[in-house]
């Protein structure tokens, strides 16, 4: 049989394909699908259907796309919406592909609609269940995502889904989540690439809050959300724009770069230090790993992006930036900083301090602006340096007030790269000067 | 700099891509389109410039896909042609490629219009010499295809073209044709991959006719035109479909195979002899290798087509077949013959003769009619079985009246592969016993 | 952290890797070992350990070849035999891997010393467990090969492993198996990919034994032992010889080819109807995708292999072969049977029947002698041919004297690889005429 | 045929393979030379001979290393020279391959037995010629290298080879060097990576003085030669070790690498800018394109490596190193610089400069001590700053005692990648403060 997880980075996004005697399932396809295709023609099978976990809220679900390149019929969960495509999926629902049955199983919590798929051996017995965002490894779905309103409501049916139709499935079954470590669409998603029913409902966290009640007051939590899952949630509600093939952003010498730039946005992503030592002043920094997190946080849609990548290949940057449906790439410096410094142009810097030349200069009194740019949650859990203040790098962009003008400003975070993501828009807005600290101040 | 030659295999199609100081060129593309964007992306370049040597018969030209995909204006030779796409070149028109310089040299012959380009290294001296169909390793373009009423001013054209325009170049100017050995666009064309100026007027057997008119004799001849050039020149006027990416057909297991396939047409690239032991009654056989020369001849256009291949990967059969604008590829045999007889389906066979064998069957006196396919030219050069008729695999479909159908039927050509494509098209016919003579029969 | 299965397709050979905070640790690694050092290099992590689940007999381990590339320490199980290299295991060691620890578990059985290797998570608990061949999914290993006499006691050392050892991790332990199926260390293993400690537990055929003496009369069980273990065992505890790199064996033209082999075997791996159809008349034939089951017990070590191939490129089989200790290729047959045929040699056939075809004939009344090569389990389990004698592939070579020589000979198997390898056996012996059936007979 | 040419980016070296019938034929590969292997497979080729032009000294030749894989012959030019394996070639010497036919041509200069390779089509004409280092596109041989008694006598050998041996092949000749733009054994090999008899006649700069004493004045110059040439021609004369396979250097946590490097050196091969922000204090820089050239000036033998590389992948890198014979690669930082800076580790940086911020400091009246590392040529051929020293990069190391302790240097070249490698060697040496120029200070 046919059977691959195809994990996306960064996302932390988990796909996959079932296949036997010749017919294949995708759940939860991406958008750059090629991956689906390929895996199926080598397995000798024909996608026939694909099912959605839950109207996805933090990519761009590649359902439309696959079926443009395929007959392949899409079943969607959450059939409530109003959708431009495919077909409700009901709860019970079971597709034959091969000697394997796949049974739909109404699971909601983290979407009023949301739908598990129960892979069954062909001795009929549950083997694999497909959760999406309602169960993970050492997680459960956040309920926040529909609004306030509904998230009491969402929070009980989601102890309803985990232990009164997960959970019985059997400790035997294996447990294949929508996400892996590192998703939005969890809070504390282990790093453990296969879990099972047995596993999760010993050790997992939430599932130790037995009693509906206290389980409820636990999950109902709100965390921060990203602003690109608006157009997300319209994107794979309407059926996004099909792309046919991976766009190849053409490599523009600096001189077209800088010229054409002024017209998008410029996005760096090269490695941390590289961006501090000399950037293009107007570029906002992403590391290419964070891409998936902060991309849609920062980056307006609608304007064309200008790439300064590490290597020269954008690739990753490209794929990254379609799965959150940023589609319109217009270049990437041919030659990177190097070939822009050959023209004579100038480029700004951002220090950086490893965490020795931070201890030393603060040990010297000087009179620096230190900001904590971790999550609440973070600077609870593990102490930073002590006169920093906490802003979430989110919430940067509103928060410039706070944020005085007459001090250096020194950033950190955990590693140093969400220091420098924030630097480069307090640099963009004109604060000056800037440090980034490089690692982690705790122990 | 950057400087590539593409070769398309089969086709045995040159196109090149030509690129400095960020900026780069591509001559004649081949419709699946991606190795220039990488090509050029590797090197920092943006294509700007799409030129056509001449209006091609043979494949579709990428020009259109290629620029669907960049912002890259394209140029027509043949500009008396009424275009729906792109601008005409002029004679002596330049394009600057950072310190090099392309300059359109009309060189009409295989083409009223057709266009060479001379390359100028930056010291201004011609380099290289993009020559389209007008001169090749070894020979000369073709002047039969425009219509037998324009060949006498088209070989005149020629004439001119390569005695005065690409000759005067100088010895030491690399030649850059269309087209390498194998190629229907030349009639001789040599195995040999780079040439030069000075070599071909040496040693090029059509370049030795320095006198006009006998030149013109010797050229103005008719060869056989596959009735693709048709559509192939519709497209090339009009624009073919855009494809955005290869088309991957879906693997079919052996019953929806055979279900499908009624409403298509199948075709099996496999070796020879896996054909002649076992293939679906009503499969046509064309080689994988051989699809460019005979997929144009033999397949209609507006059906379906369904492959069984070799090794159940069809990206080569893909590609062959778009560049001849086949594009519905509607399913690929899951499993190969394999499968097929798995489901306990019949096949047929067409028996299979090494050399050795077909001789020991000779020698016993058998009534078989021996059918030899090679061209004229080719049964001219080197005699086969002295008892054969020559009926040209072309003419075949229309020759059927002349092949006896009491007598088992012996094909051969000087492999096995067009005897074996030959056989398949009688077996379709209802000829039977059918053998193919694997090997040649010259010494 | 890094987590990855690698298979080895044909032996059904799973190894692992595993790594965190930058280190690594492969379990029961293949002899062609760049795989564990490019997934480790891209993960951050070098590799430390090499841990061998027992003394490996249906493949070279390929401990010796990763150490050689490495500094990893390489670690035994089954201790009690007289390595030439690494060191013994000793029940209850363990590894820290990052923030993971791996622990031995002795799971004597499949083995005098097989261990098992149970991974534990951050928080102590176990997740993983590699089993070796002790569990599979839905079977359990063989304890016949150590030898008849010690056949009782590990049937019953096995019990205790499996219940009183595995069981007890936990219906969520997820179980890595050393083994998929199709391998001969099994003879049931299901094609399962991913299974857990409970659903072993629960559906598990071999574990339904419950009582002690039930479990061991179904598992003491004597099976086919392909005579290459002989090798392998040895190998597997001197050392194999280094390779550094895949041999590439070189094309050879076909005189060349035929010259040459005549000092060796001619190995043919082309598709069945291929070889049916022409093939070297002293060429044995095993389907590529088989050669991890047949290579060992048709081919005799210590001679040159001579390759004719499905593409030309000889990879997969190369890899195949030196998996199991043939390192002696000497040379691939340059374009393949078409080449062959093209210098006017001679080849072989084997007629091929589709079910159809073969119904057609024995409907005749032929006085054919029908041999069915198919396992005495196979034929119990489906009824084949009713007049056909029983003769298992393996036992071909020694059953020779009881084929006749006066009657035209077909073999079947269930889909016609076996029967083709049995055909030309039986041809290389000088029986003749030999057709072979496509398909399967059964339902 | 089979006609390709191997470049070897970096030493811009070029290597050939030619083939044709079944047989191949290497001209100068290189160590990793795996790639002539998989050419000559597809093409269906058996490498039969390698042909070396002269004893190589600027790279290790691969011939014995391929000799191990094949069966093939090495035949030496220079075999005046003990060599420990292979044969010498004799002028005229021939080669049959298929229907074409290779010609030695001896053509000393650059070295006294240097042979030039003339390959000849069916018809019997000269079409390519291998030159070695004779001639190259734009440029002729160094005839510094032999020592400075015999380059007088080489000079004048040179304009024989060339004006009575080469050009007299005539101007339709195909010449293929063994070298490509940027290669140090020439000055002013042109970017043209295709070049003929006739092109270079008219064009080549040195061949325009067709006096023999003008041309013996003008090529009798002194170079700078690399120290690790002594090393290359022991290698090529005795036999470099065999690798085997391309090694991986392990991946080391951020940990072991600061305390294993302690043994050996760190060698950084970043992009320039992330250098210069960040790096391991005892790090020496040299930019990965720039190894080939620079390895072998600056780094010791016999000390093992460790690497910290832009993206994790060390291939490149490794590549490059063993073909100097730096095979000794004992590490790659895993994580890069930011999983060193998590450890709270320091590094070291040295500030860069873009030229409008060097302009900018150099109106300030800063009394800087500005160092020029291009080479007198260079220097000579594009002024720079005006009051900069020049010290040439490879000269650097000898002239510490030169270089003020007592002001900030600034150190620049034409882009700055040698000026950051100066930089890093002067830091090593204990000079700060430094800064390096971002680009060219010429027009």
């Amino acid at each position: 049989m046919l059977f691959e997880r195809i994990e996306s980075q960064g996302l932390a996004h988990y796909s996959y394909i079932i296949g036997d005697m010749g017919q294949a399932v995708v759940i939860d396809p991406r958008r750059d699908c090629d991956i689906y295709l390929e895996l199926a023609r080598r397995a000798g099978c024909r996608i026939t259907h694909i099912l959605e976990t839950h109207r996805n809220e933090d990519y761009v679900v590649g359902s439309v796309e696959l079926a443009s390149r395929t007959e392949a019929a899409i079943w969607h969960a959450d059939g409530q919406l109003d959708y431009h495509y495919g077909q409700p999926v009901e709860d019970g629902q079971t597709w034959d592909i091969g000697s394997y049955r796949l049974r739909a199983l109404a699971t909601p919590g983290h979407t009023p609609g949301s739908m598990s798929y129960v892979l069954h051996a062909p001795n009929g017995e549950p083997w694999l269940v497909f959760t999406g965002d309602t169960l993970f490894a050492g997680d459960v779905g956040r309920v926040d995502l529909a609004g306030l309103d509904l998230m009491p409501e969402l929070a009980s049916a989601l102890y309803t889904s985990l232990f009164e139709k997960l959970l019985p499935l059997g400790d035997g079954v294996i447990v294949c989540p929508g996400h892996g470590a590192g998703s939005v669409c969890g809070t504390a998603i282990a790093d453990r690439p296969w879990t099972t029913i047995g596993w999760e409902r010993v050790h997992n966290p939430k599932l130790q809050y037995r009693d509906r009640a206290t389980f409820e007051e636990h999950v109902a939590q709100v965390h921060p959300r990203p602003p690109y899952f608006r157009r997300m949630e319209r994107y794979n509600l309407e059926g996004a724009p099909l792309l046919g093939t991976l766009p190849v952003p053409p490599a523009l010498p600096a001189a077209a770069f800088a010229r054409e730039a002024e017209a998008g946005r410029v996005l760096d992503t090269r490695e941390v230090v590289a961006f501090g030592a000399a950037h293009i002043p107007t570029a906002l920094f992403i590391a290419e790993a964070a891409l998936p997190h902060y991309l849609g946080w920062f980056m307006p849609y609608d304007v064309p992006l200008f790439l300064v990548t590490a290597t020269g290949d954008p690739t990753p940057v490209t794929r990254y930036s379609i799965r959150l449906g940023y589609d319109d790439l217009a270049g990437v410096l041919a030659g990177g900083m190097t070939a822009w410094h050959m023209t004579q142009r100038d480029s700004a810097a951002i220090e950086i301090l490893p965490v020795p030349a931070f201890r030393r200069r603060m040990a010297t009194g000087e009179r620096a602006w230190v900001l904590d740019v971790r999550s609440p949650a973070e600077r609870a859990a593990q102490p930073g340096f002590p006169d920093a203040r906490g802003i979430y790098l989110p919430e940067l962009p509103d928060r410039l007030d706070d944020i005085p003008t007459d001090a250096p400003i020194i950033v950190y975070c955990n590693s140093g790269a969400r220091a420098m993501l924030g630097a480069s828009l307090l640099a963009r807005a004109g604060f000056a000067p800037l440090a980034v600290v490089l690692g982690t101040l705790g122990a």
